[in-house]
């Protein structure tokens, strides 16, 4: 059984559960060779790992070894009581173009030797071959996974999706692997682009295969196993790797680090912390007999790629996955090109990408500007309602903006900060995730100027009457210049505040049904709004740390005025009363809900007459809570009394 | 003793020889306090450090410490015989505005008790004081800095630049501290920079001390002790690092990585593979007592420094240090900021970068257009002798270009690539270094834009006629546009290429005398020219890996037809006959050379009356070799026979 419990860009962390064994999500499983092993399978076990892959067509083929699955089972075989998956022999298939058994009795025999999870016999096409072949292979696989999904089974079974690098078939595949039920998608035929540092084709191949793939089961990125990797992939929602790398590169005598591979003769000093390098020296390591050499590379390539994956799940669980992608993205070109691919995927990865984070946005460079969050941004300031107002546009400075220019909007005066990072920052909102708390660099490029203009025009049409700052000359905004900030001082207008806020979280008109005539409440240590009456009752509160909206009941009442199914999740009859009660509401009790609805914000919670239940901030999107049949899809906050 | 092995942007990876005891730079000094140490001395060095920093102040001051050090040594006291050196006392005068003792006794007292590197007692100006304060601390500092110059010690001892952040002062007091002889140059006041992340002023600080303090000593970095910055300020040329931030942090609950700092309690994955975090879950750090955690946190912070100075060591060996520093500026805006910086000190920065590199240019942004090798690359281009030819520009492909077109340069078309990353790369010289080994990205950028039509622009001024291919139409060249690259086809030229490649690496003119009339052997197994011959005679040969133009003695010949010091280094009639015998030219023996000489230059050996005794790769810039005392400047290649 698959779980989030931590989502970034549209990379989870959580825990897949494996007949009772528990995998740490995204999980890597290490490659064991049953016929040279060159890492003990204890010693990858005292490295922390406790699921690992093998290849059981090997076993299959080897009279010796298949005898002894057989008979004893393939943990005993092993030696290994954790996860076993296996490959069934696809990867053979792509090696030398045929195996010696077909789809269904390989299946069978994964089953037979008690693997715990095993995958179809899928046809694995190369990248650009012709597309009559890619299409002809992937209704092969096609048939072999309906073929192997009726097939009755103890363990669990991954179905692969291929489609060479052909999009649409990607999509078909995914689309019909996804209809099968099986337990884990897998993504195939990838190894080549990897080989060939073609990311950019490889992004474009799993953002392909993801949008049909639903959300419910984890993902396995196959042959995927360099770290250089593991941040991209992640953050693409891959959540499931397996590496032979570590030992095949071992073998080459090549050294693997998150940046990259060494040989280990280009190496002068070992640039990492394990065990292997603390206690040998690049010369010591370089002057060991082959075999030793060998192991202790493996051993360090190992660790390597086990500590990426610990920064990965570290980066998801604070949210900081994207920074992670962005650094990574310097390791080589080719991971950059990748990077510049996502811009044109922006609404699907804005889907999954949470309202609020632990950690701040960092701008890293243009690619920066292309990230769903900005793009989520953007489409926000359209449902700030704001009729009628002139724009007054000021340069960027220290946070928060309002107390460097002691002013705020007024009626008259929509102020804004003409950002090098999210184009506009309406001062109303300048205390919400993530433009509060947003890091940029004093020192613009031309790719900033122009994404400044292209936000600033497209905003500045809907005002009456625009000024802008003499320091703002350079980004040629059509309207009145000043020089004098003071003319627009003003203080106040918390109504106007918090109708924004509420624009900008909760959709348009959200502010005129929660926030209408309200009064605010500020803190006496911040100074600022922390929580907001109408006629005297208390509606909603403000976060501190992110200035988030959180609805009381009373407000979750007004914003029931929003049309169906406006900021809710409806949860089935039989969890109502636990909703009721303020406790979790698990997904697999969500019945319908607000399709706009991204992880992390706040939301009504009502049965399926629509009658108020509870109040709770959504832990997933409202594609995976629709989805899921496990886990939290609402943390519950407040109960109708 | 101070030597420098290898050599990447400014940085320097070398041995600094302290009584004995080898450090190996970039250095890193762990702070120990004598009070009060939270990682036992032992531990420290089995973590392989051999040099420590204590306070000698803190000693002075403590009755009991003091009698011990005085009678037993510094070394004693502290358990460890490594090298030791102090701080003077100036962190207490920046922390609390006075000190009880004068800079002639501290330094006395650290002599005394046998420290091996003392320092000063310098005047600690903050950042942004009034230019008069900075000023008058700073007349103070040198007066002391000349004082205590004067002792006599056994010690080695560092003088330390300040200035505040005042470029002028900087440089004046680099200028001053230069000048008195020290062993080792500090540059201080910088904390305050650090702790408030203004990573681009400190750029500035450490540009401005060094364009002033010389090459031949270690230069320190005092205070900076996170390993966020190591990388950075080695790039600049800071040779030694000391950390309390390990210790520091730890006492806060604070986990240091490369990639930045994480409060205990905000981490859910250890993202380390050090044998602490090997051991522990970040859970486990959570709950063990306060003094243990702090004892295993002080622990891998330190190794956490350790592993990312072994990173940048590796860095320089291998020639990626700007791709390290373009990584880890992604950690943080701050460092981003000051990684743009860098580009008004390009010329500073040219002269120290070496001309070949064991790895590959990677393009990571726009920034990686403001690194030396590109503008020396703009530079150099000029220097290629091509009268009368009309200019022809193909768009970047596949590299090696005339492969892919099957077309050369001829004596009527000068045909270039429209490069992304070099701006024009001319077919005749693709196979040099960094334009052979360089990768791009294909998904160009407006500031890629702008820079490919600035440097085209420019080089077109050269040429009789412009033609270019209809697909670069978005770069706005002046000229005439083609659709059918086989016109210009045309194979061969080779005498071209040799005198391009020669004016390219060795300066203007330099084809004429080397090259003219010449013909070329080309490798069977390659393709590429191999050897190039003028009437016969072998003159040179082209390196394989980088197509280094490595002239025989009968090119040196040649070369010496180019005006005085031209490719010359000119070593002292003691060191003469060495020479002549094909044995290194060390640095000490240089009088003079030519100013442009660049580190892995190919050089010609002469005497001072200029007579011919070899030739050799230089392994330092020009700058270099006639201020160091020690270190090979030039290794031998060919000797006159």
């Amino acid at each position: 059984m698959f779980e989030i419990k931590y989502k970034d860009g549209a990379g989870r962390a959580g825990v897949f559960e494996v007949h009772g064994k528990k995998l740490e999500m995204p999980y890597l499983f290490p490659v064991i060779n049953p016929k040279r092993q060159v890492l003990d399978v204890k010693e990858i076990e005292e490295l922390g790992f406790n699921g690992i892959i093998t290849n059981s067509y090997i076993i299959y083929r080897d009279p010796a070894l298949r005898q002894s699955a057989l008979e004893g089972g393939i943990h005993a075989l092993l030696g290994f009581n954790g996860v076993v998956m296996t490959d069934s022999g696809s990867f053979q298939l792509y090696q030398y173009g045929s195996v010696e058994v077909s789809s269904r009795e390989i299946v069978r025999f994964q089953d037979e030797i008690g693997v715990d999870i095993g995958v179809i016999l899928d046809i694995p096409t190369p990248p650009d071959v012709g597309y009559e072949r890619a299409e002809r292979d992937l209704e092969e696989t096609l048939t072999r996974a309906k073929e192997a999904a009726r097939l009755s089974r103890k363990m669990l079974l991954a179905g692969t999706v291929q489609g060479s690098t052909y999009a649409g078939l990607r999509e078909r595949a995914a689309s019909g692997i996804a209809a099968l039920g099986f337990d884990v998608h897998a993504i195939g035929g990838v190894v080549p682009l990897m080989e060939e540092y073609r990311f950019a084709d490889l992004a474009r191949v799993i953002l392909h295969a993801k949008l049909k793939l639903g959300h419910a089961k984890p993902v396995h990125l196959f042959g995927a196993g360099h770290p250089v990797i593991f941040a991209f992939a992640s953050l693409l929602g891959c959540d499931l790797f397996d590496s032979a790398a570590y030992a095949l590169y071992a073998r080459d005598g090549r050294y693997i680090t998150a940046r990259g591979t060494y040989k280990l003769e280009e190496l002068h000093e070992l640039p990492c912390s394990c065990e292997v390098c603390a206690e040998h020296s690049a010369r010591e390591l370089k002057g060991l007999e082959a075999e030793e050499r060998e192991h202790l590379l493996a051993k360090h390539n190992l660790i390597s790629c086990l500590e990426e994956i610990k920064r990965v799940r570290q980066a998801i669980y604070e949210g900081s996955l994207w920074e992670l992608v962005e650094q990574r993205a310097r390791a080589h070109p080719a991971l950059l090109e990748a990077l510049r691919v996502l811009k044109g995927y922006s609404a699907q990865l804005e889907r999954l990408e949470p309202v609020t984070k632990r950690s701040a946005f960092f701008y890293s460079g243009m690619e920066s500007l292309s990230r769903p969050a900005v793009a989520r941004h953007i489409e926000r300031l359209s449902w700030i309602e704001r009729r009628g107002a002139e724009l007054v546009l000021l340069p960027d400075c220290e946070k928060p903006y309002s107390r460097t220019y002691r002013l705020t909007s007024s009626e008259r005066y929509h102020v804004c900060i003409a950002s090098p990072v999210f184009g506009i920052i309406p001062l109303e909102i300048e205390e919400t995730y993530p433009l509060t708390q947003h890091e940029g660099v004093a020192t613009l490029d031309r790719e900033q100027i122009a994404f400044m203009r292209r936000v600033i025009a497209e905003y500045a049409q809907r005002f009456t009457k625009v000024h802008y700052h003499t320091s703002l000359g350079f980004l040629g905004i059509e309207g009145e210049a000043f020089d004098e900030v003071s003319q627009f001082r003003f203080e106040g207008g918390e109504e106007l505040k918090l109708r924004a806020l509420a624009d900008y979280q909760l959709g348009r008109g959200a502010g005129e049904v929660l926030f209408a005539g309200a009064k605010a409440e500020y803190s006496r240590r911040t100074g600022r709004i922390r929580r907001a009456f109408v006629d005297g009752e208390l509606v909603a509160t403000l976060r501190a740390s992110d200035g988030i909206v959180v609805p009381t009941i009373a407000g979750a009442e007004r914003l029931l005025r929003l049309r169906y199914p406006r900021c809710r999740v409806v949860v089935a009859e039989e969890a109502r009363q636990f909703a009721k009660e303020g406790k979790s509401v698990f997904a697999k009790f969500v019945v319908d809900c607000d399709p706009e609805i991204r992880a992390m914000q706040e939301v009504v919670v009502v049965d399926e007459s629509d009658e108020l239940l509870a109040t709770g901030t959504a832990l997933l999107s409202a594609g995976e809570m629709l989805e899921f049949e496990r886990g939290v899809a609402v943390k519950p906050r407040h109960r109708r009394r």
